[in-house]
C-alpha cells in the first residue's frame, strides 16, 4: 500500500482522485500494490468537485498533510512559487516524505533548493506534471536520455498561446478575438498575462534547462517575449516565407553557457513543431547520440495532468528514485545569464516595421543594416499607401544577434517607422 | 560500480562501446555510479571496429558472459529468436543476472516465459532498444501511461518501409527503385524481406500490446501485410485523397479482444504521423485520460539504438525495477487472435483495381459492393486505354470487414479485373 496526501483539490485535483478511483485496479496491478489516498486538503470544504471524497480524511491546513499518520507522499497542487505551496512542500521534506508537485512555478524557483533538502531527507521531488501536461518530457530526458549530452530543448510549451497562434493563421482573426476566443473556451484565463505573456512558458524552461544540461534552475536568466504585438499580417508574411508563428521556448547548451529564450519565432512548415496546432504542446530534444527526439500531446487539463501526477505515485510504489534534477543537487552549475536578447549565436532574423514614406525609409533602413554588418535576405511589402502605415517586412541571413539588436534600436528612431519594430527569430 | 558485459559487438554494440567511453563521467554522474564493461564477446575477436575494446576482457562463448566475476547484467545484441541469442538470455536468468537486450525477436516470441524466469530469479528484463530504437516507448508505456487503460497503439515502426514510401511519394520513383536507393543508403539489408514484408514492425508491434494491454506477446496474432504491391498510382491516388501511405502497426484493445495489424494504410495528411518522413520512426499512444500522445524520432541506426539500450542499463545502475511487461506475468491475458484481416471495428477501405473494360467491370464491381452492404465513398480513375488496364481506385464508407474481405475475393474473380486488388485501410 502506498498512502498519499492530496494539497489542493482544483482541476487537477480532483483529476488525480478520479483516476486513482477508475483505474484502481489497473494501477495497483501496474504499481506492485495499491495506492490509497488518505487525506486531501484544499480551501473550501463545501464545494461541489467532480470526485468522490467519502471515507477520505479531510485536513484543513495543508501544511498537516503530511502529519497524518501513515502518509508516504504529498501531492501538492496549490501552484505559486511562494506562500502556501512552498510551506506545504517544506513541511513535506521536513517530515521526510515524497514530493509530488505540478507546480512549475516553485520548480522553476526554487529547485535546487528544494532538492537538497530532500537528498538530505532521502526522498524524493517528482514534478512530471509541472511542465507539458501528459507528454512525458521530464521523464525522457531524465530517464531516457540520461546517457545522452544534451544541446538543445525546443518546444511548443503554452498551450493557451499556441491556440491563439493557429486561430489566426487559419482564419485570419486579430489576437484580441483570438484570445476572447479561447477565454470562452476555457483555453485562457480571465487574466490571461501569465500564459500570453510568456512566463507560464518560461518557468517550464527553466525546468527543463536544469535537468538537459545540469544547472540550477534559474527563471531570471530566460529572455522572454509574449505574442500580444503579433498581428495576421506577420502570420500572412510567415506564411509567405514557408513558415509559421510558434510561442516557442529554446534551451541550447554551447560552450559559453546555456541560453534560455521565450519567444514568438519563425518555425519552417516541414517541422514536426509546424503541425501541432491548437492547445497541444510539443517539445524536441536533441542529444549527441539519440539525434532528435520530438514528443507531442495534451500539455494541459485535468486528465493530462493527472496522468502525469500518477506517473511520478506509481514511480513511488515501485520504489525508483533518481537525482531530482538527472545529477545530485551539488553538482548543478549555475546557469551564465547571457546578454539580452539570450542568443549566443548568429541567427536569422524577420523584422516587421510599420512605414509610411516607404522609398526614403527603405533607404535609411537598409544603411543601418549594412553599417551592422548583417545581410537582407528578403524584403516583402503588402499593400501601399500614402497616408496609412504600411508593413514592411525584412529577414536577414545568419546574424549576430548584438549587432541586430543595435540596429532595431536605431530603426526604430527613423522618423517613417510608425510603430516599435516586430522582430522574431527564424528558427531552422 | 554497475559492470555490465556485451553479447554481440555489431553496429548497436560498437554503438554502445562508444557512449559509454565518450560520457562516462556524465554517465556514472546520473546513474550514481559509474558503468563498466568488464567483458565482451562477439563472433569475430579480429574484426576492426568503430570501438575501443583495450582492457575489457574478451569471452569467446558469450553463452559464459554472466558467469565472468562480479558481472551485474548481460547486454544481449545478438538477434534472432532462438539460437545463441536465445541461449544466452537463458543463461543469463540462470545465473541471476539482469538481460537487457534489443532483441524484438527473442521478446515477440519468448517474452512471456522470459519475465516469469526473471520473476523468479528477481532480476529485471529490458529491452527499451528493440522497439523503435531512440524513442522511448517503452519506457513511456510501462512507466509515464502506467495509471492508464490504453485503447491504441499506432505507429510507423519500421524506417526502412518508411523510407521506400515517403521516396516513392516525393520523387515518383516505382518500389524496385525506392528499394534499391534504400539499400545503397544502407537504410535496406541485402535481403530487405524482413523490413518490406512487415515482420519486423510485427514483432514490435507485438511487443507493445503486451505493454500496452498486458496480454502474452504472440507474434502469431498479428496480421502482417507488407508494401511490395504499392505502386506510384497509389500515392497519387492518397495525395488525391488528402492522404499519404505508411507502414503502420496498429493494435487496438475492444471488448471482444485485441487487434494487432501491420501493413500499408492511408493515413490522413492532417494527421502527425503523415508529417513523419525518411527513416524515422513515430508512435502514437491514446489513454483514457492522457488522450493521445505522438513521440517521433530516429528509429534505427547505432547511435539512437546505443541511446535505449543505456536507459535500461542506467535504470539497473540506479536500481529501478518494474514488471517486465507492466504487470508481473501471471497477469498477463492470452490474446485472441481475431479473424482475418484482424479488424475488428468498421473501418474505410481504399481499393485499387487494375481494369480493363471499364464501364462494364465497375457496374458489376458495384453490384458485388452493394450486396455486401458496402457503400462507395469515392471512384477515382487515372488514364483511359483500350488495351492497357487502368487503376480505379474505390473508397469506401465505414464497412465491416468480413464483408469487404467477401467483397474482394468476388472482385478479384471478375475478368475485367487482371491484377490482385491492392486493398489498404484508411485510418482516420
Amino acid at each position: 500500500m502506498l498512502n498519499i496526501a492530496i494539497a489542493g483539490l482544483g482541476t487537477v485535483g480532483s483529476g488525480v482522485v478520479r483516476l486513482l478511483q477508475k483505474n484502481a485496479e489497473l494501477i495497483a496491478a501496474r504499481a506492485g500494490k495499491p495506492i490509497k489516498i488518505v487525506a486531501v486538503s484544499a480551501k473550501l470544504k463545501t464545494k461541489r468537485r467532480d470526485c468522490d471524497l467519502t471515507r477520505i480524511e479531510w485536513v484543513d491546513d495543508p501544511r498537516q498533510l503530511a502529519s497524518v499518520p501513515g502518509v508516504d507522499a504529498v501531492v501538492e497542487l496549490i501552484g505559486g512559487a511562494e506562500g502556501t505551496a512552498r510551506e506545504v512542500a517544506e513541511s513535506v521534506l521536513k517530515n521526510g516524505k515524497h514530493l509530488v508537485t505540478a507546480n512549475k512555478a516553485l520548480i522553476a524557483t526554487h529547485g535546487a533548493e528544494l532538492a537538497a533538502k530532500a537528498e538530505k531527507a532521502k526522498v524524493n521531488v517528482l514534478f512530471e506534471a509541472a511542465v507539458a501536461g501528459g507528454i512525458p518530457v521530464i521523464k525522457t530526458i531524465r530517464e531516457a536520455l540520461a546517457s545522452n549530452q544534451l544541446s538543445l530543448v525546443y518546444g511548443i510549451l503554452n498551450g493557451t498561446c499556441n491556440f491563439i497562434l493557429t486561430r489566426m493563421e487559419e482564419s485570419g482573426l486579430r489576437f484580441a478575438e483570438a484570445l476572447r476566443e479561447a477565454q470562452e473556451l476555457g483555453y485562457a484565463e480571465g487574466d490571461p498575462s501569465a500564459d500570453i505573456d510568456g512566463h507560464d512558458a518560461a518557468n517550464k524552461l527553466a525546468i527543463l534547462s536544469a535537468l538537459a544540461f545540469g544547472v540550477v534552475p534559474d527563471l531570471a536568466s530566460v529572455h522572454v517575449e509574449g505574442i500580444r504585438h503579433i498581428t495576421p499580417d506577420d502570420l500572412q508574411f510567415a506564411k509567405d516565407l514557408g513558415c509559421c508563428v510558434r510561442l516557442l521556448g529554446v534551451a541550447r547548451s554551447g560552450a559559453s553557457g546555456v541560453e534560455q529564450r521565450v519567444g514568438p519565432s519563425l518555425v519552417s512548415l516541414r517541422s514536426p513543431l509546424a503541425a501541432v496546432k491548437g492547445p497541444l504542446n510539443a517539445v524536441l530534444l536533441r542529444g549527441d547520440f539519440v539525434g532528435d527526439l520530438t514528443l507531442e500531446g495534451r500539455g494541459a487539463g485535468a486528465e493530462p495532468t493527472a496522468t502525469a501526477v500518477m506517473a511520478d505515485i506509481i514511480d513511488l510504489a515501485r520504489g525508483n528514485a533518481m537525482p531530482v534534477f538527472s545529477v545530485p543537487s551539488s553538482h548543478l552549475k549555475k546557469t551564465v545569464a547571457l546578454s539580452h536578447p539570450a542568443a549566443t549565436h548568429a541567427t536569422r532574423y524577420y523584422m516587421r516595421l510599420q512605414v509610411v514614406d516607404k522609398p526614403g525609409a527603405v533607404a535609411d533602413i537598409s544603411a543601418i543594416l549594412r553599417d551592422e554588418a548583417i545581410s537582407i535576405e528578403s524584403l516583402l511589402q503588402r499593400g501601399k499607401s500614402e497616408i496609412q502605415s504600411v508593413p514592411v517586412v525584412i529577414t536577414t541571413h545568419q546574424s549576430e544577434p548584438d549587432a541586430m539588436m543595435r540596429a532595431v534600436e536605431k530603426i526604430a528612431h527613423i522618423p517613417a517607422i510608425v510603430e516599435k519594430p516586430c522582430i522574431m527569430q527564424i528558427e531552422s
